[in-house]
């Protein structure tokens, strides 16, 4: 039996003989490396803290102690210690475990996390309620290197210094975050990072306790001040203490009997203890290690003929797709400037970054501020392109407000991984972007159906007076793209395809499962009309009268919630028209949370997949009968040419 | 003439003879007294900017240097500087000056900012526009010290830190924000707020040239080497080095002279520069100084035999009436828990905080910090209530999703000056709460129409198993209440008035208004149906189905954007009912920002007073005809109790 196989529970990690545990190190780092090479997931990061994580459930007992994750993908050696070793290889994949902390899972995981930043202001929450419920809990932080720069990081810290209580952040520093941490205090760290020996930090450490035993209180108050003395010329993280924080470190993340032997003396100090670990970002693999930021969250990893890559799947994805359209364009335009928050790799930008170096700016885990820069250098005259998950830019809603909406900006944002996302699940799907960016005033809201109308896209945003954004999943783009590809046009929908029984109007990527769905319902001789309707601000009130007019039945149908979504904006419009929208269905994602899985999986899910999309189409002609013989002049129309915008009915053309 | 009525631009400021300034500050003081005292406005915090903002528009050509102003409300003197002084007493009246900075009114201002924390993260972008455009415009971000402790303002601080070219904040600490500063930060400024003589801070200025004449490189070197070295011993606040600024301060931001010369110093400094000024709130008016948290932002001033009040409308706001139920619900509820972010007085938190001290918690600007730690809390066991401004939300909005509702955590969201704000304008209307939080899986979302019935909501949310938000405006609580307040029930409108014409089915407190414009039609001999929806998540499908299968005219109205909000809602619903809406009209906020003035101004100007409901349901009316016999079987029904949702089509039920 392995020495992990012995592990059911925390409380066996406790059990094992001391010089066990670097052995069980190696166990899990092999397992994750196993896992993750098969099936893909979160790797380099997981390799840095598998010591720290053995020490933290040595020490700590988190049946009843708080175990806070601010990098929720750092969690798989937590998962492993925790009952769920025996499910592991299942990890983001459909009915498996989840590749971040989930509360479904185990009672070990306190939050599911996956947006960086948050675990200290939730660990004084608990720290504050278990206090208030008097319980004798001990709460620990996990912190990530990248994710302290995060400013609801920063706020929790400032909470968090005027505790009266015992409350540990541990800060993981690898000095790499996801990409190269950015910014001053990540100069800061990196200046200071091995600067002290592990004698000195540890006589530090006991400085802190309340009442050294024997010494007593007055001697203990004149080491105090004798440490405030060595603190002014040698701490490295003065800025911690400003907070509240007494600071110890940096000591090796890697060594377990000296983690365990510190955590050991401060586990009880009753108030804030800033611990600083130095790891090091794919330890113990040596071709994970040299490389962290390809092999942060691979899809699998192939060894051949020696030579270790990431498995990748054949097509070009979205991603790229936006790397090339963006970098183009950004060549004969010198006022485009390039902004990401940390996910240079993620979003792409990291091709305008070598191509541009001057225009590129990536702000670290820090979205507000990304905005609010994007905002500043549009004030200045730039054109700025923020590109970033559509989940993130969650966190920058105020600031797409108030910088970028409220003073009539155009800003681009190129909104990644917008819709369902396979493998991260339920933390990072971007079902809401068009719920939340729909009641901005003169923001434009698009969607590409193919690569060429990407570009199309971009290039029309750039040209716009305000806001715009333009959404895409974590997929590849069509193999076949559409027969031609005309520029946008403000409010301007495409028919792709006619058919006088229903029609159906698809959002950006829907729109080829649209049509596949519509080559499924000829073969049941239903005849559908298909629309690319590239907007859903504005709307275009010519698709929408063209297709409810008639009284044929409609579907709408994307990879958002249809609460609030394109299908929302669609039956708004009618309403508004005086259309009745008694013979239209809105397919989107369910008003529930959808687990990992496949993104083809999650699809068929939510009935959007092409097969999805017939049924419902079938499902509402058996309801509501076909369209009638007045729908040929509607075709004709359609056919004809693109539909266009009523100008008298659209304040936007009014201002560009 | 008065020195102010001299002043058509700051380069009248720089004209005036020096000795003239003290004056000049004493006019505009004066002025803004006057002003705020007659028509209410932000006083207390104007007043202690008045010689920093002289001072800056002494130094600096803001013509194309670039002021951000972090704190909005803080621009009174800046707008008497800049040639906005004779349309002054026109402040966030309809037409005037608005209350914050406008980019309308003035090429000096930047920004339109009224949510705190912005102006470094936008001033990093402006340096990095005007570097990339090769403008040599010097960089200048005022920040309070309140809004410093906001997460943006830090990642901001983080990223300027960077920065290889001039950039001065200027940290205006006045000890007190909107109310006493929260968090340790604000705990170690308090300690080291007056540790320097002004000579010692001149010198160190002086040190940060890059070439002091005559004495050259080598001994700045040694200079700067020996200020490492004071500054390890007293610097007070180290916390800014370490993101790479020098720090500057504390200095007297009421001695004109000094702060002149301090700028005239470190303006053209090639690097970040924190300059710290310590002024006091409701300087130079003693009343406004005692206190400056009354003093903040009153509606007006009176005085009377010599004692000094604040205006006060005649009714009970509805921000006290939240104060006394949630206060009530506390007595019987040891687990409640009040949280607010900065705004105790706004809230009305601080009656929580009277009675139950241990149980409040106010964490600062930060919201997104708060809504974590109610979400720790929460998982604690605690039943955190939220009391936040609806526009303030938008600020945690990512917190919403990730901590509380995806996690399925009991938060109570408490949404104050919901819709039209009056004065305060655009910055502040909360006109997305609805369609922000509606896309979240069992998040319930009510309005209350009058006190008892805001008693009842809170009761009820308090009861629910997930989160829940409670929606109410900035004005008092209708004086004459309902006749009768039946307890919430999930998902369960209200029918208040019968009507076999049309029907109304009013949000909130568009309830009143409703109601209102009932007795208008009626006098027009039109009788309507008016539902008091109460939910506009989940809707009532009763209601819905109650309202628009008869096929008579319907009308949805709301203090919210009419794009995805409850008419939204409503519709969304008739839709998956298969109800045609040909016949509804939403009334609702248009798609445009709407400006300062009267709070019963801008209902007016939306169409959703009594006035324009009734006018609007005439226009539907005249469109489609009344409603026909059917209506009578509905009526009965309605009149006879309240509408019930159907609880096999709500996932809802099953849970709670």
């Amino acid at each position: 039996m392995t020495l992990l196989e012995g592990i059911q529970s925390p409380a066996d990690v406790r059990k094992l003989p001391a010089e066990k545990l670097p052995a069980l190190a190696q166990e899990i780092r092999q397992r994750i490396i196993d896992v993750v090479s098969n099936g893909g997931g979160h790797l380099a990061s997981n390799l840095g803290v598998t010591e720290l994580t053995i020490a933290l459930h040595r020490v700590f007992d988190f049946s009843t102690d708080r175990l806070l994750f601010d990098v929720g993908h750092q969690c798989y050696p937590h998962k492993l210690l925790t009952g769920r070793a025996d499910r592991f290889d299942t990890v983001r994949k459909e009915g498996g475990l989840s590749g971040f902390p989930n509360t479904a899972e185990s009672e070990y995981d306190l939050f599911n996390v996956g947006h960086a930043g948050t675990a200290i202001a939730t660990a004084v929450g608990m720290a504050r309620g278990d206090a208030l419920l008097k319980r004798d809990t001990r709460v620990v932080a996990l912190v990530g290197d990248a994710s302290i720069v995060n400013g609801v990081a920063f706020e929790g810290l400032n909470q968090a210094g005027t505790l009266k209580r015992q409350m540990l952040v541990i800060l993981n520093d690898n000095s790499w975050g996801i990409s190269p941490t950015q910014g001053g205090l990540a100069e800061h760290l990196a200046r200071f990072r091995s600067s002290k020996t592990y004698e000195e930090i540890k006589e530090r450490a006991k400085t802190l306790l309340p009442n050294i035993p024997v010494v007593g209180k007055a001697l203990f108050d004149a080491v105090d001040h004798l440490k405030e003395g060595i603190k002014a010329t040698m701490s490295p993280n003065q800025i911690f203490e400003p907070l509240g924080f007494q600071y110890i470190g940096p000591v090796d993340g890697h060594d377990i009997g000296h983690l365990i032997e510190l955590l050991d003396l401060i586990k009880d100090v009753n108030h804030p203890v800033l611990l600083h670990v130095h790891t090091v970002k794919g330890r113990g693999c040596e071709w994970a290690a040299a490389e962290p930021g390809v092999f942060h969250s691979p899809s699998g990893v192939e060894v051949q003929a020696g030579k270790v890559t990431v498995k990748q799947g054949t097509g070009k994805s979205w991603t790229n797709a936006f790397a090339d359209a963006l970098t183009t364009l950004a060549n004969d335009n010198p006022k485009i400037v390039g902004l990401t928050a940390a996910m240079p790799d993620g979003t792409g930008m990291n091709k305008f970054q070598k191509a541009f170096p001057e225009r590129y700016f990536d702000c670290g885990i820090a979205e507000s501020c990304t905005v609010d820069i994007a905002a500043g250098l549009a004030r200045s005259g730039m054109r700025p392109v923020v590109a970033i998950y559509s989940t993130f830019l969650q966190r920058a809603f105020d600031q797409v407000f108030q910088e970028v909406s409220l003073q009539e900006l155009p800003v681009v944002f190129c909104l990644d991984r917008a819709g369902l996302v396979g493998g991260d699940g339920a933390v990072h799907h971007g079902f809401l972007d068009i719920a939340y960016l729909r009641g901005f005033p003169e923001m434009v809201l698009m969607a590409p159906a193919d690569e060429p109308e990407l570009n199309a896209a971009l290039r029309f945003a750039l040209t716009l007076p305000n806001a715009a954004a333009i959404r895409y999943p974590r997929d590849k783009v069509p193999t076949e793209p559409l027969p031609d590809c005309p520029p946008f046009e403000l409010g301007c929908a495409r028919t792709l395809r006619s058919g006088s029984d229903a029609t159906i109007l698809a959002y950006g990527v829907m729109t080829a499962k649209a049509l596949d769905a519509a080559d499924l319902l000829a073969e049941a001789g239903v005849e559908v009309t298909v629309v690319n309707a590239r907007f859903a601000k504005p709307i275009d009130r010519r698709m929408v009268r063209d297709a409810l007019a008639g009284g044929r039945p409609v579907i709408t149908v994307e990879d958002h919630s249809v609460q609030g979504g394109f299908g929302a904006a669609v039956l708004e419009t009618a309403q508004e028209m005086g259309l009745s929208a008694a013979h239209l269905t809105r397919l989107g994602l369910p008003d529930r949370f959808i687990e990992h899985g496949s993104r083809a999986g999650q699809l068929a899910e939510a009935g959007i997949d092409a097969t999805g999309i017939a049924a419902a189409m079938q499902a509402l002609i058996d309801r509501c009968g076909k369209g009638e013989g007045d729908a040929s002049t509607d075709k004709a129309e359609a056919a004809d040419s693109k539909s266009r915008a009523v100008a008298s009915e659209s304040s936007y053309l009014t201002r560009s």
